[in-house]
C-alpha cells in the first residue's frame, strides 16, 4: 500500500453530516472539494463499484457540493449576469446546469441552478468559491441580494434502483419527479428538497438535507430501505463518469477554458440579450471558432491505472502533441482504456487516430471519440 | 496504520513544482490548500520535526500559498477596499499581513500583501479563492486592474539556520533582509523574489519561484547547501504554530469571524478613512465589543493526538460551554497539551481555569492563556 498519500484532517477540511456514517461503513479514501471531504473509495475496487452502480443503487456523500444561496429582489439579475445560459423562462421546481464565466469567457464553475422561487435560488457548485465571486459582484454592482452558504448538504442516491429505494421512504410521489426537477418531501417532520439529478450516467436523486443533525438517520434509513435492492455506499465513479462524458471542474476544464471548448455551446444562449460577464469573448469565439475542444478517447489495453496527472495525446507521428487526457480509467464496457481531455483543432474528429503517451517508452494507439462514449 | 484517509489524487488537486521532490524525499501525508497539495508529514513524528525546526533549518513546499496578482491603475484602491489595514504608506519591497473582510466584517482570507511597486501587488493567500473575490469586486466597481494567479510558487526555508543556508546560495545580501521585507536574487540567471517571512515561530524565508521548471533544481540546491546545517524537508508544524499563536484560516477563524475576534485590532486601522468593505460592522464591534476572542489553552497530560475536529471548552462546572479548541497538539516545551480556539466573553482572561472535553467521559483541566504561548 502506498503510504505517500495520507490525508491529514483538520477543521479547515470540513466534515459533512454523513462523514461519520461513511467512516462507519468502511471508507478508504477521500478527495477534498470546496474545503470539504468527498469520500472516493470504499472496500471495493473502482471496477466493482462501477458494475454495482449499473445494476443497483448507491448512496453517496456529496455534501461537498456546497450551496450558494442567492435571495432577494436582484437575485435573477445577478445570476443572469453570471452565466451565458438564459434562465428567464425557468420555473420554480426546476434545475438547470449553468456554467459561470469570467470576463475572459473562462469557466468560474459549472453549478446546477435550483430555482426555489422567483427571487430565491441555490447554486450547487463544483470546486471553487462561487460564494466569493457572487458576493464580490453583488457588492460591486450594488445589487439587492442576500448571498450565503446555507447549512444544506446534498446526499445522492444513484443507480437504476434509486427511485424504488426512495419511494419506500418518501412515497410514490418520488416516481413522478422528472429529470432536472425537484419537489419537497417530509423527513421526520421536516420538509426536504429532493431533486432528480446526479453525477452518474443512469442518474438518480439528490436530497438537499437542510437539517444536518438528521444526517446519520437519513443515511441509515436509506441503507435500510435499500437493503433488498442491494444498495451500498459509493461515490462518483470515474469509469461511469468518463463513459457518460460528465465533466469535472478542475480536471477537464479550468478558468483557462471557455464553455465552447467544453462543448456547451449546444445548450447555451451565448447571444442572449443580457450583457453577462464574458459575452464579448464568447461571441467572438462563436464567430472565429475555438482551438481545442473536450473529446473522449478510447485507447489500447492492457488496463492502466486511473489518470491522476494528465497524459499527453500525440498525433500519429508520436511527435506532435495534440492534446491531453485529464481523467481516465479502464472501461469494462469497452474492454479498453478510456479518457476525457482537451484536443486541438484539426484532430478532434470522431475516430481520428492518436497515441496516448504513458511514459517516455510507451505510447498506446487510440481513437478520438465524440461524447458521450455511452449514451 | 489508518487506511480510512487515503487522499485520491487528480488534476483538480494541483501538484506544485516541488511535489515530485517531496515524494522523492519520503512525504507520508498531505493536506489540500487552494486546490493544491500541501505536504504535511515526512518520515518523522510531529515531535521530532518540531524539535528539529527549533535547532536547524527545514525546507517546506508551500506552493499552495497561491498568489493573487493585482496590477494596474486602481490596484491600491482595490486592496484598500478589501482590508481594514491601511496600506497607503507601504513601500515597495515590503510585506504586510492584511486580513480581508466581507460586508459583515467576516474574514474572507488573511493573506500576506507583497508590494512590488505602487501599482503592482501580490496577495499570498490562505485557503479561499481570493482570486474570485477580488475579480468580482473589480468587475462590479469597474476598476482598472488586471487580476490573475501568476505562475509563482512559494518555497519556504525556515528555522534558525535558514539565513545561513540561503546566504550560501544567494550571497551575503540575504543577511540584510529585514523581517517582512523582500528583495530579488539570481537563480540560474533568473531574478527571484525572496521574502523574510514564514509560518513558523523562529521564521525564515519564502522564495517566490516564478520559474516552476526550476523547482527540482532549487529544492536540491537548498538541500545540498543546507546539508552541513542538518537541513531536512518539513512542513508547517502544528506544535510550533500553536506555541507561536499563528492562526490558520479555516481552522481558528472562518468567514463567521471578524478580525477583532482574532485579536487583530492591535495592528489594524479599523477607523481608516477609506470606506472599506465591512467598516460599519467593525466600527460597531469596536464600540460594543466582541463576544468571543481567540485564545490559547494549556491543559493536562497525558499526551493527546493532534486536534483534527474541534474540542469543546467548558467552564469549571463542566456544564457550560465557553468555547472550543480548533487546533492543538502536545507541546514538549510545556510538557502539556496546548491549543488555540475561540473563547467566550468573560472567560478569556489569562490563567482562567477551564476544562477541555476529550470525550463524554474525559475532561482535562487547563488554563486559558494570552497569545503567543511562546514569544
Amino acid at each position: 500500500m502506498n503510504i505517500q498519500n495520507k490525508l491529514n484532517f483538520s477543521r479547515r477540511i470540513r466534515r459533512t453530516p454523513f462523514t461519520s456514517s461513511v467512516e462507519k461503513h468502511g471508507v478508504t479514501g477521500f478527495s477534498v472539494v470546496n474545503h470539504t471531504l468527498l469520500p472516493k473509495s470504499f472496500q471495493n475496487s473502482i471496477d466493482e463499484d462501477y458494475l454495482h452502480l449499473q445494476k443497483y443503487a448507491q448512496i453517496w456523500d456529496v455534501g461537498c457540493q456546497r450551496q450558494v444561496e442567492i435571495k432577494g429582489k436582484h437575485a435573477l439579475e445577478l445570476i443572469e449576469l453570471m452565466t451565458p445560459r438564459s434562465i428567464s423562462e425557468l420555473k420554480p421546481g426546476k434545475c438547470l446546469y449553468i456554467p459561470l464565466t469570467d470576463e475572459n469567457g473562462g469557466i468560474i464553475n459549472d453549478p446546477i441552478l435550483i430555482k426555489i422561487s422567483d427571487d430565491h435560488y441555490y447554486l450547487s457548485v463544483a470546486d471553487s468559491d462561487v460564494l466569493l465571486w457572487a458576493r464580490g459582484l453583488a457588492i460591486g454592482f450594488s445589487l439587492n441580494v442576500r448571498i450565503r452558504e446555507p447549512d444544506v448538504w446534498p446526499l445522492a442516491v444513484q443507480g437504476p434502483k434509486a427511485t424504488h429505494v426512495l419511494a419506500k421512504i418518501f412515497g410514490d410521489r418520488i416516481y413522478s419527479i422528472k429529470k432536472f426537477n425537484f419537489d419537497y418531501f417530509l423527513l421526520d417532520g421536516s420538509s426536504q428538497l429532493i431533486a432528480k439529478t446526479g453525477y452518474s450516467r443512469i442518474g438518480g436523486f439528490e436530497i438537499y438535507l437542510s437539517r444536518p443533525e438528521l444526517g446519520k438517520h437519513l443515511w441509515e434509513t436509506i441503507l435500510e430501505a435499500g437493503r433488498s435492492e442491494n444498495i451500498r455506499p459509493g461515490s462518483p465513479n470515474i469509469i461511469d463518469r468518463v463513459e457518460a462524458g460528465l465533466l469535472s471542474y478542475g480536471n477537464e476544464m479550468t478558468v483557462e477554458n471557455t464553455p465552447l471548448e467544453c462543448n456547451m455551446d449546444k445548450f447555451l444562449d451565448i447571444n442572449k440579450e443580457v450583457d453577462y460577464i464574458g459575452k464579448k469573448v464568447l461571441l467572438r469565439q462563436i464567430k472565429y471558432g475555438v482551438k481545442r475542444r473536450i473529446r473522449g478517447a478510447i485507447y489500447e489495453g492492457p488496463e492502466l491505472p486511473t489518470i491522476s496527472t494528465p497524459l499527453q495525446v500525440f498525433d500519429t507521428d508520436k511527435r506532435t502533441i495534440v492534446g491531453s487526457l485529464t481523467s481516465g480509467a479502464f472501461s469494462p464496457h469497452f474492454k479498453s482504456n478510456i479518457g476525457l481531455g482537451m484536443i486541438g483543432y484539426g484532430c478532434w474528429d470522431n475516430n481520428r487516430e492518436i497515441f496516448v503517451k504513458i511514459s517516455d517508452q510507451e505510447f498506446r494507439k487510440g481513437l478520438i471519440k465524440d461524447l458521450p462514449l455511452i449514451q
